[in-house]
C-alpha cells in the first residue's frame, strides 16, 4: 500500500456532522462504491481525443485525481512513479480539457474524452502509442 | 504476487541449450525487458475498434496473454477476478480479431486495435463504457 496517497478530505459531498462525514472521500458515495481500485488505490484512465477518437495515453487516477478531473475541467492523474498528483499540461502546456468521463461496466477503468492541446506524449508524439507498433500476426473475420 | 500466473514456457524464442533458454519467457527479449508490469505481473490493454476508433474495453495481459494475442490473431486477456486466461469470444462468440498492437512510451499500457464481432461488453453494449457517463464539469480551450 506504499503507493497509496493519503486521502484528501474535501468538503461538499458529506453532510457536516453526519456519521459518514468523517470517512467520506471526495467522490459521490455511489461512484466511490462502484470503483474497483487496484492494491495501490488506482484505476486505469484511458484518455481519448473527443473528436477524432484517437487513444492518446493511459494514466492512473485515485479518488482525488478523479474528483479533480470531474470538477475542474482539466485532467489530473496520480503518478505512480513520482507518487504525486499531476495535472496534465502544467509544465508542458499540453493541457487536456475534459469533455466527458465514463466508468466501465466493472468499475476498474475510466474513459476520459478530452480536447488535447499539442502532444499528449512527453516524447513529443501526438499519442503515447505513435510509432510503437509491435510485430503481430493479424487476423480478420471469416 | 498471488495473482501472478505461473510462467508458461514456449518454444521458438529461445535457443535450445543456450544459457538463457531456461529463463526465457514467451516474449522477445527486448519486448519483455521494456514491459512495465504491475505487482501482479500485468499491463493494461486498451482495446480499440480499428476502423471507427471506438474504445471498446480495457483488459489485462501478462506476458503469456500478450504472446498469444501477438501470435494467434485473437485477443487473449488474463482475468484478474478468475485468475485464468480468457480468449475473448470463446463463450460469447464476440471475437476480437487483432489488427495491431502497440506498447506505450513507458511500457505499462498496450493499445490493441481489433475488429470486434458483436458486443465488446458482457452486458451486451457495444463498448464497456456505453451509457456509463459520469457527471462532470467540461471545459474547452480558451
Amino acid at each position: 500500500m506504499s503507493e497509496q496517497p493519503a486521502p484528501v478530505q474535501t468538503s461538499g459531498s458529506a453532510v457536516p456532522g453526519s456519521p459518514a462525514a468523517a470517512d467520506a472521500g471526495p467522490l459521490p458515495a455511489e461512484l466511490a462504491a462502484a470503483l474497483k481500485r487496484d492494491s495501490a488505490g488506482l484505476v486505469a484512465a484511458v484518455v481519448q481525443q473527443y473528436d477524432t477518437n484517437e487513444v492518446l495515453m493511459l494514466g492512473w487516477m485515485d479518488d482525488e485525481a478523479l474528483h479533480r478531473t470531474m470538477t475542474t475541467g482539466r485532467v489530473t492523474f496520480y503518478s505512480r512513479s513520482r507518487q504525486e498528483y499531476w495535472r496534465k499540461g502544467d509544465t508542458s502546456g499540453h493541457v487536456q480539457w475534459v469533455k466527458s468521463v465514463a466508468m466501465d461496466c466493472d468499475g476498474d477503468a475510466l474513459l476520459v474524452r478530452v480536447d488535447q492541446m499539442g502532444a499528449a506524449c512527453h516524447t513529443g508524439t501526438r499519442t503515447c502509442f505513435d510509432g510503437r507498433e509491435l510485430n503481430v500476426t493479424t487476423a480478420q473475420a471469416v
